[in-house]
């Protein structure tokens, strides 16, 4: 485990939750919308993570269906692990409830995979393979 | 903003959940109880940051209150900055929801306040000043 790459944050409107963010002190990043995931993203830095605040497009979505069953907060945490493959084989062999058991591609090009939450005190969990 | 200090995660016990993070790959820093809040916590290092299981010792506290109401999951997020009072005064002046209008004194001794979910997207936020 490297480091926290970021904290997924469900916002039911992205224009109000920018500016609270921003209110509070957030270093603004950028945004962009994941149309596979029927998701906008917006960026900011903290460190050497950042906040991902994550909007749905369409009801029927994960995020979508996240807000309308808790409410906004956080969906998801991002850690980076040196080795994507080792860790899913040493998981899996320790037989770990994950939602992915194979990489597959997210926001970026970067390889992850999901771990459930039953595996992770409540939490999913995404192991992001570390850059360079 | 400095840098995310910590992830907290409601858990209902303790050894389990450490044996969860246990398993993930995190490197398992301590424990430590703090009666005034009536919660059990261990800790896992991950980069700059860590995560802190948290474990109520009494159902009647705010992290069993949590678990009741929610079930297991992240808690609260704590984030440094650099000036506690001035961000605090910046944030009272612009109208910003805060649980401690003032500085509380949390865990090991720091002056810390807590941002409420409503100004946060949702989030439980605690301010931490940094240490030097």
């Amino acid at each position: 485990m490297k480091k926290i790459n970021h904290i997924g944050i469900a916002v039911p409107e992205m224009e109000a939750a920018i500016a609270q963010y921003q209110a509070l002190g957030f270093a603004y990043h950028g945004r962009e919308t994941v149309a596979d995931q029927k998701v906008n993203t917006a960026f900011f830095e903290i460190g050497e993570s950042h906040i991902e605040l994550l909007e749905p497009t369409e009801p029927d979505s994960p995020v979508g269906k996240f807000l309308a069953k808790r409410g906004p907060g956080i969906h998801h945490i991002a850690v980076e692990v040196e080795d994507l493959d080792a860790a899913l084989a040493r998981l899996k062999a320790a037989g770990t409830h994950l939602i992915n058991e194979e990489p597959v591609i997210g926001a970026g090009g970067r390889r992850v995979a999901f771990v459930h939450p039953k595996a992770a005190g409540g939490v999913l969990m995404e192991l992001m393979e570390a850059c360079g």
